[in-house]
């Protein structure tokens, strides 16, 4: 089940501060935040991490069998309320463990506060998110294959395509379309090996390390890492501490390089929609326009996308300034780093979907290479042939420079490029190749 | 009138993307974002815009002046609404300037369809944010300089009590709670200083650039100016443009500044508190404990003061990150600045509101200076009393230096300091008058 | 005097760590860093703060006469030694400050020593970064008035060229040569408000401080203020120390709001010289070429300032990520904030001496506004023609939408623009009046 | 071969800009920069990618095997140079390209230049960066591993010893030094993880994208990325150009990973040395001190391991800074993100050594655990304790609470936890497995 964010601000009407709200009440509300809303993107995955705790309990006889059955029965009826869209955190829960917690008890009695022996509140929202941000990557990565192999598509579709290559946005060599969407594509795949490594990152069992420091009770911790599915434990519990941020960074770090393939791929796909350049365009409902300026077409849903994955890039470094220098064991700061670590994961999936089907609506547009500002495109062609040809490269070069300056020169438009990655010779199959083995 | 913000995440408990919600829905939803909540702190000023630039239509005979009252009467009841808490952006509209159009529309026809002859979007965004950021850089100063007269009372208060003065977090030199809450009232006003900058920066007058170029039409920028009490113009229309973007930034970084001085506070705050130093303590409202551990008091609140303002500092990056190496114009992406610049403001103000209420609470306990550990806390006092006798440095060094080897050394913890500025001479009043000076 | 920086770095070309170096050479290595350089950049301001104190301490008693007079004389000849560029922090020094202390203690033995009296190396760094940064802070603001002055030169030369004006990255409005370059001079006002914060925030004497709780000596702060030319105190001993990581973080920021401006600058300049917009070149010394592809004109001199400015905006996050969530006082960490906040000075004003001589240079070319890609640039001002003329706009809309459908629509270039700070009323007097009056 | 790199200024005593320096002489410093001194890092690498080339040529029958034997003689006396440390980028070439460019010249007339066919400058500086990051991010690893074994080691030695564990930095729990060594170890995997998807990244070979479109000349791209070890091709030459960039940003990031690590435990390191925690101690030639303050022991090396690493941690954000928004195909721009990332990389690996030699002499002290602050410290224990008793947790908290309140209270010093990554069971085997499995 997936939950779509809209981050929003609420606005109350009334000025708090000032007309009367108690003072307690605010400074309620201060330490609070939006907890609320945020951890209903990682109810599922608490409800999960109890199920496996209340087993654990079990297993090592802290709860009888009845007990744990009782338990497990109570936490399927919250999870079927939260696939049917019933499960709510009302005002009067801090956070959703508080809510469920309060659920358990309201039910069971003294058996549902059973449940946090051996754990608190820090470890379990150290299971909760690691679990969240698990899950999230898969599906993140799932979604970038999926743009890869769209890109590929289209780079087959278009492979015979000319484009012009620029350095230093100067005219200068022969592209084509075919080589710009693999080019993306393949950088795509540089984004997945760190997805992966963000993964391994988080998939590592912290349950068991309650407060930082772990307990006195004989807790089976590797019991709770086979039931939740994790690939090995965080053994030892202050690191498992030590993770709250170090996982938000790491995946807000690699959400990043996601972020920056894109924005800089729809910077491309800006200019290039650009009048001056006039390369490519899409339908009408991708793009805002004008009736008394029909060539406008503003590409608004691609700004979008750019302004939204330069401000993705902006969140590792708000989760090192939160966390730096704060010497080890938990603070109370930690809670602010769920805010944006939760944004930057919902984002990415929400703009790599719009990507996906907006990118798909692509149309590519007739070049006029005729053009005198592409005259010398293909010059640096034309010295190779000579080259190949037995002339000496400054021969060649002589050659071509001075039909230039004489303006005899003439494009050979038609010269293939035939090594490997190149415009002629794509490697699409490598490169999904390539993909296929993250 | 004044808004607490909450920001929060709005939870649509159906898969949005999945479940049948048609793709233009999709993109509708992506590319509107959250305009309609963050509007709702722009609303009073984007009124009191539309009102100056419709009298400045009348004054140059765009509209006629009863086109003119009936604009703002109508401005005039939604200015009211605002005032009684009844204004709403329903979700028909896309962001406040859409609902007010539509308002003026409904009621007036054609009239108000006028007001928007020689405006656009664009500069209609430009003027509304200048203004919210001016009045509310008026509001932090105004309690950036209510925390330096609580501090300064603090450090009246508490100015003969000793607290140890540590460089590399090692014991060195006595200071006193009076050198400590001055010295932070005294780096606050180098923060106002930034603050006076930044309004300087935003209190210039985009209205009339239009869509970043001006427009035809023979408007008076001059009475607008003076309508809606700018300092001066953004004169060049391009410039005005660019202001989107330099406004933001210089906004959020100087609202940094203040958040960096109340993290480094909260710092001191949070680990004075430790029991290894022990040095002050809150009332319960103000932490949280635990009557199996009564010593355990958490500075929840402060820690939350730090996370927030080193979240704060981020935000300037952000701003960077989103306008950076774009082509001069108006681009979409801008859209995307609005959200954090008003999270900055919002939240900045609401901690300074909670820091003062907070650090007046402080307790100042008492500070065993016979412990062994302040043992040589004095040993430069000590030498600087037989300098000013007439021994020379070295001398007067080797003499505590033996001293304290053979353990015969005692403390001089009464020595009093007299230069301007030193724990025993705080200039309060000369601190006092350089923030007034502001 | 003033020296060019030039950051590089030093190789050795053995492999120190593993070839024999002792142990404490290389922790050697690694504390001192490189302030031997760094430390030429403050040295004047060094010798002028040890004079000041030195008088300092002669009026008060802590000198004789005689004394004070002999420091004046040898530092005098080292200060000469710096004009000459015969100064030199050799090897055995780990700063400037010990350097200078061992050639006062040489020549004048015991009375060298005793500069030190009531001075401690923590507020001898303060005040002369503080001097350093408050004299550059001026040279930045005067040396980005002269290029505000150039850009109104250049925006009144070409005041009559018409420029096409984008937003989107699309051609959208008519826009003039003369609002882009006075359009980048009025933001750069902007910046001059800003460096102007930093200078209030720099020129506050935080000699006396010592170690950051001032001392039992009954020296004389103002009159070291005075001495120095300061504006006033950083009173507060603690708020003095506290500077250090304030002053690197405010004039970085400050520093910053310049780049971002040159930076878009930049931006611009690179995109108009692409082959596909053409509308701007300059001289072949600022650029590089081919001869094989005449037309290529890469902009070397401009990407690398764009480049450069968008390096020396990430240098304030470092000064904040060094100094975060520090608990006051000082700690050996500050020494690595000198490094860069003297790169953001010394680079912005060579940046800033290139901008000014090459934008000089700027060669503005003929647009053909015939080209099928601009022919809908003037629409918006011939519907604005006709409601000037008293149709709706509504009507006016229809008819030109209209014309434009059936091919029949006119350009109407000429038309002007008279609103203060548009293209034909480009407000230069106003723009360099507000310079002149920061 | 390794080179210790000192990053440091090059001050010109004479001030350049206004002492008659030719504009174009500064001008071409300007462009120029530090490339000279940063690319004596990266000669190595170039001189391999050159001679894999030449090799590639000969093998395509664009060189004769004598003209390939005559390059690789000639590379491999630089090679030889290289090693002795005979090897110079003399101030008249702007780059070790053009210096190995022209010694081969020089040696072989015509031959020399053919090395460039089918080569531009963009895939020669490519492909040596990107041999430079594979060769160093291995070292990288081999170091944290070597750092993880030496933490492991100490957890090992001092595994007995308790340590009071923190939350909020208040008192909370037992923890112990076995735990705390361990933790920083266990979080260094983490940054392996990270470190080889950094490895997988730069591990593409992109020799052959030539200027960043490819070339007409029918090159062997799987030859040279065999020849070079590189474990296979950046395929689409487009892609392999955008790499500029993207491997700096995720080596740096990356690096930045092991730098939090580093950092955080240094702050610990600072605040435990401490005397109001007076927990561990090191010897005097990683410290400071003070004769009439024999307790103190400024943690220099730690606060600028601390330091560099915090600086360390802003460079990605550098990174991001210099490339964004900026559309496909070079810009002179990626000149500037040379330096620093090339400066993570040799500052890791100094920190790394620093630090492997420093923590090694770490001396554990005792702790008084009878002191009053560290009184409660147990009492979760002894909760727990009666718990597995069988009494309910609610009775069990009441019992111990109303000892707590009467001063009744008795620590329960001894307890061990037993579950695994607890105090008592450290798991380090399985954490040195977890390490050797990376």
């Amino acid at each position: 089940m997936t939950f779509i964010i809209n981050f929003q601000l609420k606005i109350n009407t009334m000025k708090l501060w000032d007309k009367g709200l108690a003072i307690d009440k605010k400074i309620e509300n201060f330490t609070v935040g939006n907890d609320r809303e945020l951890d209903m993107h990682i109810a599922e995955y608490d409800l999960k991490a109890s199920k496996a705790h209340a087993r654990m309990l079990g297993k090592v006889d802290i709860l009888t069998s009845e007990e744990v059955k009782n338990i497990e029965d109570e936490l399927a009826k919250l999870h079927q309320q939260l696939e049917n869209g019933t499960f709510q955190i009302e005002e009067d829960f801090e956070d959703v463990h508080s809510k469920i917690e309060f659920e358990l008890t309201q039910t069971l009695g003294d058996t549902g506060k059973k449940i946090h022996t051996a754990r608190s509140r820090n470890d379990q929202i150290l299971v909760a998110m690691q679990l969240y941000f698990k899950e999230n990557l898969k599906e993140i990565s799932g979604k970038t294959k999926q743009l890869i192999d769209v890109l590929l598509g289209l780079a087959e579709k278009h492979q015979e395509k000319l484009l012009p290559g620029y350095t230093h946005l100067q005219v200068a060599m022969p592209s084509s379309f075919g080589l710009w969407f693999s080019a993306y594509a393949e950088l795509l795949i540089d984004d997945l090996y760190l997805l992966e490594a963000g993964l391994k990152v988080v998939d590592q069992n912290p349950l068991g390390s309650a407060a930082g420091y772990g307990s006195s009770f004989p807790i089976d911790r590797e019991f709770t890492t086979k039931e939740l599915g994790f690939s090995t434990l965080k053994y030892n519990v202050v690191a498992a501490q030590l993770g709250r941020g170090k996982c938000e960074r790491t995946v807000t770090s690699n959400i990043s390089s996601v972020a920056n393939t894109l924005a800089r791929f729809s910077m491309d796909i800006c200019l290039y929609m650009s009048q001056n350049f006039d390369f490519i365009t899409f339908p009408d409902e991708l793009t805002t326009g004008s009736s008394i300026m029909p060539h406008k077409k503003n590409p608004d849903v691609f700004e979008l996308i750019r302004g939204k994955c330069n401000k993705l890039q902006s969140i590792a470094n708000e989760m090192i300034l939160i966390t730096n220098n704060l010497p080890s064991g938990y603070h109370r700061d930690y809670q602010l780093i769920k805010e944006n670590s939760i944004y930057a994961v919902e984002n990415i999936k929400e703009i790599l979907d719009i990507f996906i089907h907006s990118i798909a609506l692509i149309k590519v547009k007739d070049i006029n290479f005729k053009d005198e500002k592409y005259k010398y495109l293909f010059t640096v062609d034309s010295i190779n042939d000579l080259v190949m040809q037995g002339k000496s490269f400054r021969e060649a070069y002589q050659i071509i420079g001075d039909q230039v300056q004489e303006g005899t020169y003439e494009a050979a438009e038609g010269k293939r490029h035939s090594h490997l990655g190149s415009k002629d010779n794509l490697a699409l199959a490598e490169i999904r190749r390539k993909k296929d083995e993250v």
